[in-house]
């Protein structure tokens, strides 16, 4: 049997805790990656170097290594003296075979087969993304960095987010998106991580005319200014927005009930109604929701010296239960190509 | 046949010159290196980090190192913007990888695993070394960087070189010295690259002890301060001081003639007499000298970036030449053992 084309768009730890899961079952993985990253580590490199933002590109080559242990811990080894303090040994790493080849995409090929990647890792553009975000009381702010620190969003709340200047689309990850057999979006950040993707020109065009079906990863929790009170619909929308209305055909669901500890906890920071519902079970929709357990049980931990976690959500996807459930999608998407062609 | 166990002693370029040509014959190859280095990326990294000095070790590891070009590439990479600069990749890598392992020993092994480096490297010891330099004006002067760019060195020249405090050698070391069956010293700068091996505790007498024949690949040339005016015999004498009179076998020695072109620009940079001649061939001495053509006929180009390069020789060693008459030397020794057991 051939195996199947599956394509995740994302970026952030989401795509890491995806991938880290997929990876188990036999299928060919290509990862596309924002490049709109302009925070920590991977932001003084592309101020200081002009590189492309490596930090996204290497939690997912990361996830997708079959190398030794002690070659993916020094890919996340974060330095914490002197003049490299803060900066991750992967970004480096990305940074300068990026440089030594001329090109991130190469560079980005390069370090795949020193970390023996299963699967593919492609930014989805070759060019500097610069995300502004427009917030509703008119100011714009310019870097991506600002949805994890700015007062001003979390008050006023965001209008939209667009790039400034425009970019085009990675040929490779236009290729990869015509040729998909599934279209795996999210989980991750809305404005921070899935957006950015389907702004760069060609790429939403792409996802729009793909053969491919399009399973998004609901996100479990909401983030004050960015998607306050979103429910699930309101994430699918915001998305087709992009992509086209009814080109969505699964969105994944967590139906395991979060402690309610664990509600009251997220509800201080982020506000009451922040983790995120179905809105309406019963009206009708273009795709379907595929509700499962798929829950990480155990709180997550911050890890140590990780000052970007701080902003990151303790309530979590597992990877195993979340990759399980997804491949049942890809089966039942195959089934139901062939009862419509029996038909 | 069993393989012979080569144990190379050095430091900095002239032990990348000569385990470049070594590796390609089938001897077991150990690579010690001192760690007295304090210069460049290197000297930075020992300040900021509190790491052992990788840049020699780095040098040792692409030489043996049967990894992919890029790998390779990427290991001598050197960032040349923002706070990065001057830092060599390969040299983050191997204080990255002492970090994770709390041991520099240790870090080095799981580098060469990464390089899939044929042989070993082996640090002198696991302590900071700091080589300190005795002028003969009595002015005292601490770190082996001075020995490239400091004035009082030319004018007043060496007495001694000692390290303070002591440090004891790393117990990998003084094994492979003692199972050795062959010891090749240099070639590298006396005083930089070479004695500082000699003055870590119990490393010496480990290298007195040993049945390995012991071959020092002379050096071409002299440095003005450090070995003016040095004829094969004083190289041979310095470093008998630490491992006993009449403990060397073999001294390899150019018999090539230069270009008298070459010579007159390397007169003019470190005083007449730098290239090093035997003071007298005639007379007895309790060892061998190998005289063959073991130059490097084309001039040797500074590398792009490279500061450090600027102080060293033009005059080199060329590697497939080196390894062709040791591995010679190697099959003289046995031979010789032979005959001594039949008599």
């Amino acid at each position: 049997m051939k195996r199947k084309k599956i394509v995740t768009i994302g970026g952030g730890t989401g795509s890491f805790m995806l991938l880290s899961g997929l990876k188990k079952y036999p299928v060919d993985l290509s990862a596309i990656v924002s490049m709109a990253d302009d925070g920590g580590s991977t932001g003084i490199l592309r101020d200081e170097l002009g590189v492309l933002p490596p930090g996204d590109v290497r939690q997912c080559l990361v996830a997708l290594s079959d190398s030794s242990d002690i070659l993916r811990k020094l890919i996340n080894y974060r330095f914490d003296n002197g003049g490299l303090k803060g900066h991750n040994f992967g970004n480096l790493l990305l940074s300068a075979l990026e440089k030594i080849n001329g090109s991130f995409a190469k560079g980005v090929e390069d370090a795949a087969e020193i970390l023996d990647v299963k699967g593919e890792v492609i930014p989805v553009s070759e060019n500097q993304m610069r995300l502004h975000i427009r917030l509703k009381n008119g100011k714009i702010l310019a870097g991506e960095n600002h949805l994890d620190h700015n007062q001003g969003i979390r008050s006023s709340g965001i209008e939209k987010v667009f790039l400034d200047p425009e970019v085009r689309a990675y040929k490779k990850a236009v290729d990869r998106i015509k040729s998909a057999d599934f279209i795996v979006i999210g989980p991750g950040d809305l404005y921070g991580s899935i957006i950015p993707n389907f702004l760069v020109g060609g790429f939403s065009e792409a996802v729009r005319k793909s053969r491919a079906k399009v399973i998004f990863n609901c996100n479990l929790t909401n983030k004050k200014g960015q998607t306050g009170n979103f429910f699930l619909e309101d994430y699918v929308s915001e998305i087709e927005k992009h992509i086209g209305k009814g080109r969505m055909d699964f969105v994944t669901f967590n139906k395991k009930k979060l402690p309610a500890k664990l509600i009251e906890k997220y509800e201080q920071i982020e506000g009451v109604g922040s983790i995120v519902k179905i809105r309406d079970e019963k009206s009708p929709r273009s795709y379907r929701i595929v509700s499962a357990d798929i829950l990480q049980e155990n709180e997550v931990k911050k890890a140590k010296g990780d000052n970007i976690s701080k902003t990151r959500s303790f309530i979590r996807h597992n990877s195993e239960k979340l990759a399980r459930v997804l491949s049942v999608v890809f089966e039942m998407g195959e089934y139901e190509s062939i009862i419509k062609e029996i038909i």
